[in-house]
């Protein structure tokens, strides 16, 4: 407990302590001068940090790196990065003043549509862990804190202020709360944001649930919770439940509210004060001193920004090689796409920074390319939706004249609008149409925050890029990726299905009447296309390079501890260029009682490799790694039985596997009882014995007798609750001689 | 209101109300003799009378005539016949002096692996309703009575005893409970069977939501309800709920539970009171005198049964126009498979006929070939699992000396057991294989209940028949079907995936720890492949003939009342033989606010036509027929705007349709308040006017008073709630100035 936190705790007012509860402003919390308590000084993030000037919603921010968004730092896999960035991102708060970052998002990508998906990392909850924790203890490495988000369910941008999220309790915590739990407690980001939606009916703001039981109770989290802005309905409610501070402020009605409740009785003060204290243990950490980087400067942000950028470029296809471009062969070239001299570095919202740089793609090529080669370039589009048939015919003369095109097309994506479809705007998809239809060389270069549709088009084009909405530096990163400069590495957290309609949630998304019901349960994302068998697009994980890996040599060292094994791989770059690997491990429980996915990914590595060069990777596991959330019990379970170990280079692409054998302890499994099924009793030795008892003591039915006897009642009496089944048995009277002694007297239970 | 029912009331002692509300044996209703009641004796159905010999309960039934199963006879659509085939069970129960034939069963096919899938008619709760409609009508024409079962949502014999099916309200409405409205308010079935499942975790025996409030408040049903047997828990909770009768008796606890709540006052005594009138008037029905056919025989039973046979069967393939096979042409044919000599004309469990009368396939087939033509037989296959190489060696011998094989391969299915898969027997596959390998004249002649994988073979052989579990004329049936002496006519009552993973509820079939999840909603059947735009193997509707018809002139006239219509259509036996084909209407409802299948079965007619002729065929529809369940409104509603009509030979293969708009009257819109979202604000013209009022009078957010006035607000704020939204138009104090009262002040509202 901070002594300094509890000294101002006690000195401060009833009133005090409301304000503290409460953003002052729209993005700051109370200053408490006559205590010497400072404000914490917010700012949107999570890929850049967005200072407003002014103290109002979405008006103009100072200047700032713009780093690659989620979807493309997800891509990278690679957490030293990561980590970096979130270095960097906590430099630029402490230039700017700024006490917390509202960042990272780690929502699952549940559907492609989904308006902020380029604001998340991943559909699977490991990954998005593993991302989020680094960019928290990059960021927190600084003395600035981070604000998770979006506490939970909050999956889309449709009604999202009222809409409830629908979601059974075990799929709440295998898959929309795992990246919260990983995240919290590996990382202890100081804040939490509560989403704007309902969870089940009950706002996030207000579910004691998800702010104290779950955060608090069992995770153990010691920092404070914030309120999506706006997202507060009722004040008090919210409080009990655990979200410390509302925000935006001025929140005068929320602080009457507060006010009254306490001087009712109806609020105890204690609630109010643990808010405070929360809230006012981040201030104190803020007011620590902290080194940071003295050489940091808008240059090497901008040099991360691109390392970044290539990292997370994924390379999805490269039919014969034709990526990268040989500038010493290329006699023309045709850059294709607005989006290739305006491009498309960041999605709209709350998340739209305001770039300290800018790499133009068409400027960056330009400058790498020979200088005997040949450029033209064409817009391509203007408008979205309609086809501008000019600059169509424009861009096929173009591509006409070029050995090559790159063909820049994608969209953005916007807080506050689900996407309508998951295709490229339709001018997009008629230019690539009639562009691959003259130039057999068309490399399609995308951005988008997450996954499309590629049907119409995808079998014309030899290469495709996913450049995702790069951040400042995309534009350079896109050129080093094309000519060779850097080797792609990065892989897809995410799905790219055939079409739409494939994806998990379609039928549900994005809901009516003020419900989005989860009806695909634990099976989003791959889970689902592995256990539908839908052959997507491209699958999760999925990503080639210029050069080639070879995995061999799979060892399963166990540990003392139940569950704990060292899984080690060898690696080898088989090809002739340098590269970076990304090594998927995903477990498989095929014997479990409970319904689980076919696989989940459970560790991976990102190896750098020399050509010819081999390195061991080395992941280890643990109990939890094996164990599904058991309603029944209320707690993580494993069971003992068989499970499978897959090591992939993509979810659909597994190099090596091994199925092994774990013990664990057993977990309480409650007693056979008259209303357990016939099967269960069945299915311990105790239990048949006291079947066969019944039959020789209580059937008066001979042929159900001789069933039992001979071992041979069917799954029609084998379903039945043991005291139905014994109402058969004997058929008059039994219901009066059956009660609660029963068992009893049977078998001494 | 009946006299005798309540003369009989006011005389019956409590205990004798209580001995009323339990069966007094395992098929029986109590007898009073003092009063001149009479027992109601059951025999379970529905494809046949099950009447037990002795009081057990699966024991030696009498013989009676085993019509097809349940899939066979919807797979007709032909209710006339569904009718007779009702007339003849209600008239050989009254010859067994049954008074109550327990079924018929109306369970939506919601999985392919439902033990009970042969029980129950169709995927679709219209065609369900249909058909199960006049089932009960041609019954109770008898002085019979019928029981509807399994009421509802019982889709599993997976624990079901125990098992919680979890459905969203408007699914159950819609799908679920769709096919039990129709047929109460259409054909009053005396009695009811409440299942043994869960629904929202509360015993259907113990659901006052659905037998009372659903069941009489909103549909006004006047029978009575008994329990599925053993399927009460609890006595007194059930008999509250609306559970009139405890079936099997004695229910000694039952009846003691009862007792001591009347005379503790916990239960008040009109409620037995309403459970034994219940029951009393059905006993007054059996009392009444009836006209039953004098000619009927158990050999005018068979004739009827293989009529039903013959239309049931559906031909799913025919390539090539391989059937009918010619017997003027064929020197040799093999006839594979023992379910050719041993016939699979039922399902096991309660539905289980002792058959009157028995046609084998081989014996029937044998007597329609032309004298001149070698017959080959070979057993194919002994066991399930494992193929007998021997057998199938035989086999492949026989078919490599025939001109044609007819292979019968399928399985049956069984109450209490769910199959674990949908492909058929592996053994039966093998030999599929190996026969379709020496012989490409391979007409593959399947027995089951439901859907099964076709996909490791279907392409190897030209015809397919689906014969389904046929019943005891099924033999000759297939005889007259594959040599042409009957045209197929039948068509699928439910869709056959390609695959068991593209059934909707295969993520969460049958479930697990105590609950199985409709996860895909409304979407069951042809209406998930629709949406999900799967391709699969056949659709639902889908059946060929030997001749072909043509579709023209579709007619829609519109009558008084809203909503009503008359569509018709001109239907031309295009070919050369005379045959019947199967008009089905189905409607699409494209603008709807709410979350709808593409199309839904509205309507359908079978129709005879002579090679050459043509017959109008005409559906009527109503408002219902267009109409949604509105969990919101609680009630059934249309909303005016475009609908589709499809005319369709089955759901997939649309022939006319057309976009038809249509003026409902508006359903109660609850007025706009401070909590509707800005974009509900918008969308009438006196909420933008109220948007662009408090954009002049209340904001001091120059930037968004501009994008208000100039209608640029984005989807970031139209999702917002209109208090939460003024609060960010006036960032200082509008919190305090915003109260309930504030729209009154503003708009006068």
């Amino acid at each position: 407990m901070s002594s300094q936190t509890e000294q101002w705790l006690e000195q401060l007012t009833l009133d005090e302590k409301i304000r503290l509860c409460a953003g002052e402003n729209m993005w700051s919390t109370a200053q408490i001068e006559r205590l010497g308590i400072p404000p914490l000084f917010m700012a949107d993030g999570p890929h850049g940090v967005r200072k407003e000037k002014s103290d109002i919603l979405l008006g103009v921010s100072e200047p700032a790196t713009c780093f690659p968004t989620a979807s493309a730092l997800a891509s990278t896999w690679n957490v030293e990065l990561i980590e970096q960035i979130g270095t960097g991102l906590g430099t630029e708060c402490r230039r700017l003043d700024v006490q917390l970052l509202l960042g990272p998002g780690i929502n699952m990508k549940r559907s492609p549509l989904c308006g902020r998906n380029f604001e998340y990392y991943s559909e699977d909850p490991y990954l998005s862990g593993e991302i989020g924790a680094a960019f928290i203890q990059g960021v927190q490495s600084q003395g600035v804190g981070t604000t998770l988000k979006h506490f939970a369910c909050y999956n889309t941008e449709f009604e999202r202020m009222t809409i409830s999220s629908e979601v059974d309790e075990r799929v709440m915590r295998e898959i929309y709360l795992a990246a919260f739990e990983r995240i919290i407690k590996k990382a202890e980001p100081w804040s939490m944001m509560a989403s704007y939606n309902k969870v089940n009916g009950t706002y996030a703001t207000e579910s004691k649930f998800l702010l104290t039981d779950v955060l608090r109770g069992e995770w153990g989290y010691t920092g404070f919770v914030m309120s999506d802005w706006l997202a507060v309905q009722n004040r008090v409610k919210a409080l009990e439940a655990g979200m410390d501070l509302e925000m935006p402020g001025p929140a005068l009605s929320g602080a009457r509210a507060l006010k009254e409740a306490v001087l009712s009785g109806a609020l105890p003060e204690q609630s109010l004060n643990d808010a405070a204290r929360n809230i006012l243990r981040a201030v104190e950490k803020s007011m620590e001193p902290a080194n940071t980087n003295p050489d940091w400067s808008f240059e090497t942000a901008h040099g991360l920004a691109r390392a970044a950028a290539e990292e997370g470029i994924v390379l999805l296809r490269n039919e014969g090689g034709i990526l990268p471009l040989d500038r010493t062969q290329l006699s023309s070239l045709a850059v294709i796409g607005r989006n290739a001299k305006f491009p498309l570095v960041q999605g709209g919202g709350s998340a739209k920074i305001n770039p300290a740089k800018l790499d133009i793609p068409f400027d960056e090529i330009r400058n790498l390319v020979d200088a005997r080669t040949d450029i033209f370039y064409a817009d391509g589009y203007m408008d979205k939706a309609a086809a501008d048939l000019n600059l169509i015919a424009e861009a096929v003369k173009a591509a006409g004249m070029a050995d090559a095109v790159l063909l820049f097309v994608g969209d953005g994506e916007d807080e506050g609008n689900d996407r309508e479809h998951m295709d490229l705007p339709e001018s997009h998809v008629q230019l690539l149409q009639a562009v691959a239809a003259v130039n057999r060389n068309c490399i399609v270069i995308l951005n988008n925050g997450s996954a499309v549709e590629m049907r119409r088009w995808i079998d014309s084009v030899p290469a495709i890029l996913e450049a995702w909405l790069h951040g400042q530096a995309g534009g350079s990163a896109i050129a080093n990726i094309v000519f060779g400069e850097a080797n792609p590495s990065g892989k897809l957290p995410e799905t790219f299905p055939v079409k739409l309609s494939d994806n998990p949630s379609y039928l549900n998304f994005p809901g009516d009447q003020g419900r989005t019901v989860y009806g695909e349960g634990l099976f989003i994302g791959y889970r689902y296309y592995d256990r539908k068998q839908i052959e997507p697009q491209f699958p999760f994980g999925h990503g080639l390079s210029y050069t080639t890996f070879e995995y061999s040599d799979l060892q399963i060292e166990r540990k003392r501890e139940e569950g704990e094994l060292s899984v080690s791989v060898n690696i080898t770059n088989s090809g002739h260029r340098a590269g970076k690997e990304i090594v998927q491990l995903y477990i498989g429980d095929p014997q479990c009682g409970l319904v689980r996915p076919d696989k989940e990914l459970k560790g991976f590595a990102k190896v750098d490799l020399a050509p010819g060069e081999t390195k061991t990777v080395t992941i280890d596991l643990d109990k939890r790694d094996f164990s599904y959330y058991d309603p029944k019990i209320g707690d993580w379970a494993a069971d003992s039985g068989s499970f499978d170990l897959f090591i992939g280079a993509s979810s659909q692409d597994i190099r090596l596997s091994e199925r092994i054998e774990l013990e664990f302890a057993s977990k309480p499994v409650p007693p056979l009882n008259e209303y357990s099924l016939l099967k269960e009793w069945l299915s311990t030795d105790q239990g048949a014995q006291a079947v066969r008892y019944l039959a020789e003591h209580v059937a008066e039915d001979s042929h159900l007798k001789e069933m039992i006897l001979n071992g041979e009642l069917r799954g029609f009496f084998q379903e039945m609750p043991l005291y139905r089944f014994v109402r058969l048995l004997s058929k008059d009277g039994t219901a009066a001689r059956w009660s609660d002694r029963m068992m009893e007297d049977l078998f001494g239970q």
